[in-house]
């Protein structure tokens, strides 16, 4: 199958992206800023068409294919890949995307990082699977940049920048999947001050191919004791081709086999192989950062690379969503009302009410899912060049509360609007043919990598909301009241903006009475929480773009206020029976035993 | 890959269907019928063991293999499927299963339609897609035995009970999916009575294969004028080969590619042929029952064919269920509170409550969603055999108001379940190696084949409901409330009736209010209404399945408790949103334009 043909006006919408980017949240302010000065709303515009372009051309067109033609493992032991694979990643490679993000001292072009994620999503939402290598090669390099020492740097950053060679991230190892303090692979530290890493890891995305001429690998070893958990442990560079040109003691030894993102290749990768006699005692790598600071410094990876996912869902969400717009409008079926009334025509399938409902809610679920990974995106940028301290430290606190909330609610909603783009097209949806069933498949991996939606759950409540003892709740709960206030002062959104302040009312209210908990009771509930907790900030994001457009009469005003009121009364709505279950402690769950299951 | 091993253990739990079937809806007592007088529990029995043996060893075996190797059109223009789909089918005929539904007349074994049906889901548990064509041929048979002349019963039947004919029903057309008043294939009759089919079919499950030595379609076509909309449908019965042995003018002409359901060829079919010069000018066909009755005929096999969606969608979210208990309760990771402290070993996953809570979910999707298919296959005995005219009366309205939500809440709810099964299996869940991504990927076609969500919520809204001023709803309510009544009296279920008969009496209420609202604002919240209906029924299910087993203490009715209180407790009340935006008939759909989209 030759698959659909995906223009870049069927990947997103750029009149919501420019909208978001340019008036939602002012990106051009970001030009103020030492860092991008030499960017404008000039050089956004170029790469943004840039990225449209080349995630249709290069990367949507053989998206059907690479699906279907998934690595295999030849009677070399190389992995074989479709080459439409390795020609659109060199197309991207060489528009310089890659690079745009880094310092200029290292040939990078200083863009936000807003802006690169805004340019990213047009390639997610084209390929989720070939674009995954841009996307752990950036998280990959940026981490690198951040924490590796001048040595690291000089040696790796220059081929992880211009694309000779790629990168990926180990964590998860057969036995050890969210729970990373049983990590077994070890690293000992050597004479020359080198580590020799022994032990596998698996569900290595991009773990071996022949797209790059290298791999980095950034390894979470041991190199403390069993009993250190997760504080043993330390974040080792392991490249797949030592510099001295030698092949190191990486091995693919496994294969996974996925339901969808099958252009990535998802591997099981050997450290070290000491069962070939003569062969060498470990894979040999390099300390970035401390030692017994892995996780923390994995962190800096992860966190962004969970942003990530939820702009990896917010894409396929939306594609979904703008084809099945398509779709519904050309496909004439039955009639609105008296359907056997056979002396009209029939009818496109918009007009049909149930049909409407399914478009509306997936473009809450999809504008509403891209507004929050935008807005946690410039909070990276604030967090790093806001010009008062004060802005940084606020916008720390405020991504590393949204951060779990913006990887997990575009998991579940822009996969539910998939689904409903299936539903939309009918059988056509469920069939290969149309490329709609890829989507849905792509998208349900987001509530697994890079931490599960429970594991999500845990962090938002226990680490982020609990931790502080709502400090930082409160101080998004001011956002949405600031926001609020603003829409009453508007005749048409006043309604609306009631329920978003009762809802963060009812929320603060319910925190402290889960602070009050025992904890396990509380932890219980997390995942009840996270689905709350998304709903309500999805609202407030909706209601702050009605506030925005509040002035304007155009098409585009009237369908972003139709979502917002959309969302508001249809779906801000599910969380009262959430919160209640967190108000009063429900303890169904825990007080059912294991063995009656 | 040869995919997992599926023992009958690991798909349904026998002991819950022994309850359900002998306990909860007192099968035995059909036996009191003339019909049935020939079974007793032995036999039924012997069935139930002999469909858990054959469908694990026979289905389920080649469940990955067949999902991995679909339908491919041969050189020669014909299908080909891998042999064991046909060996598991051959096993099938010749268990005896596949008369068992039908007359001693016909050689059949006059079984119950409930016995039938839990027979029946331990295949489609095993193997949605080779399971299909048993469903398919059943349900072909018995519209056939239903409204078949004599003259066509002695000619087709024994064919399709001894099954070397398979039976399909044809509806759709490229065209026409939902709107069965615009088909355009047209049937004329000929002079010695027969008639002459042309047209193009869709989406035809089984449509062509070589599975069986022949082929009987059920077509939809149009005897009348346009004009006449879906009165001017006749069904036709077309098959692949004549009775005299030529092979009839029905062309493969297309094959569909799906998501999941590999196994079932989905076809495009051609009747007739007028094209090639000196061909058939049509396929021949016979009049099954009256000419302009085609649809109200078809319905004998579509409503039944809507149970069985139902069945399927439960019979793959319960075995779903029963994997990822057993990966629960042995793949350790983690510690449930303090994470970090690493004195104590990892434990197994089932002892964190996130993953109880998901695991306690499925159990309540699933085994309500099969409680619920049952209890519609029941009626269709009681609306066959029940004693008293009034009973069989009951059972038939009964019928006609569940039918759509015995369809629709499994499709979605043991969706949901598949879903969940994946994420307690995190990676592993993912990859296709594990078997539960085929689950979900089957499962997803539910809410498509043999009517849309959509299409099922207008029947049950427009059709059911209103049609009768609420008469049939209130007879469901009523035996809901005589639940409820039998619940209040146990101490420990009282907390859970009076949630049950808020919302029963909720959405009489709403109802009402739908019942005054212009047709076309009700209708367009007919999702909303199917969607809060059958969560209510389910509840009520669950409810009534805890008075049954409320003199038990074991580890069996503890496990029904806690799902009945789980399901009350925390999915009952997502119905109170839903039913709020009904009341105020809420029109935020309607009053979207379609341009804003």
């Amino acid at each position: 199958m030759s698959g659909p043909v995906v223009t870049a006006e069927r990947l997103l919408s750029r009149e919501d992206l420019d909208f978001l980017l340019f008036d939602w949240l002012d990106a051009i302010d970001l030009t103020s800023r030492d860092r991008f000065a030499e960017h404008s709303r000039e050089t956004f515009d170029a790469l943004l068409d840039l990225s449209a372009q080349l995630a249709s051309d290069q990367f949507a067109s053989h998206n059907t294919l690479a699906d279907e033609h998934e690595p295999v493992m030849g009677a070399d032991g190389k992995l074989e890949l479709p080459p439409e694979v390795g020609i659109a990643l060199k197309a991207f490679i060489e528009s310089g995307l890659l690079a745009a993000p880094f310092d200029e001292a290292h040939g990078g072009g200083q863009l936000p990082n807003l802006l690169t994620r805004a340019c990213l999503v047009w390639f997610q939402a084209a390929n989720a699977g070939t674009s995954s290598y841009v996307l752990l090669t950036l998280a990959n390099a940026a981490l690198l940049a951040k924490h590796g020492s001048d040595d690291l740097l000089r040696t790796w950053l220059p081929s992880l920048l211009d694309g000779s060679a790629f990168g990926t991230m180990c964590i998860s190892e057969p036995d050890v999947g969210s729970s990373l303090a049983d990590i077994t692979t070890q690293a000992r530290r050597t004479e020359d001050g080198s580590y020799l890493v022994q032990g596998t890891k698996m569900w290595i995305s991009g773990g071996d191919h022949d797209l790059s001429d290298n791999i980095v690998h950034l390894v979470l070893a041991r190199t403390g004791s069993p009993e250190d958990g997760s504080r043993g442990l330390s974040l080792i560079l392991v490249p797949k081709i030592l510099s001295d040109g030698r092949r190191n003691a990486v091995t693919l030894i496994g294969l996974n086999h996925k339901m969808g993102n099958r252009a990535t290749t998802n591997t099981v990768l050997a450290f070290g192989d000491d069962e070939t006699p003569g062969s060498a005692p470990g894979a040999v790598g390099y300390l970035v950062g401390e030692e017994g600071r892995g996780l923390h410094v994995m962190f800096t990876m992860m966190n962004d690379a969970r942003v990530g996912v939820g702009f990896l869902a917010a894409g396929l969400g939306y594609t979904g969503y703008l084809r099945s717009l398509e779709y519904a409008s050309s496909r004439r079926q039955g009639r609105p009302t008296a359907a056997a009334d056979r002396r009209f025509a029939p009818v496109p399938l918009i007009e049909h009410a149930d049909v409407r409902r399914m478009l509306l809610a997936q473009k809450s679920y999809v504008e509403g899912g891209l507004a929050l990974c935008l807005f946690a995106a410039k909070l990276v940028d604030d967090e790093a060049t806001a010009p008062v301290p004060a802005q940084r430290f606020r916008a720390t606190r405020l991504l590393e509360l949204l951060t779990p909330i913006a990887k997990s609610w575009p998991a579940q909603w822009c996969l539910e609007a998939n689904s409903l783009a299936i539903q939309v097209h009918g059988g056509y949806g469920y069939a290969r043919d149309f490329g709609i069933e890829q989507l849905y498949r792509d998208n349900r991996l987001n509530a697994i990598h890079e931490g599960t939606h429970g594991i999500q759950a845990l962090d938002l409540l226990g680490r982020k909301v609990l931790a502080d003892d709502g400090q930082r709740l409160r101080e998004v709960v001011a956002l949405i009241t600031d926001t609020v206030q603003r829409a009453e002062q508007s005749e048409r959104l006043r309604d609306l903006a009631v329920p978003v302040q009762a809802a963060a009312s009812r929320l603060l209210a319910v925190t402290d009475v889960l602070a009050a908990a025992p904890r396990e009771v509380a932890l219980a509930l997390a995942s009840t929480y996270l689905e709350a907790m998304g709903h309500l900030v999805v609202a407030w994001l909706w209601l702050d773009q009605a506030v925005a457009v509040d002035q304007r009469q155009d098409r585009f005003s009237q369908g972003k206020r139709a979502a917002a009121a959309y969302f508001i009364t249809w779906e801000l709505p599910r969380t009262a029976p959430q919160l209640d279950l967190l108000e009063r402690l429900d303890t169904t769950v825990l007080d059912t035993s294991q063995d009656v299951l």
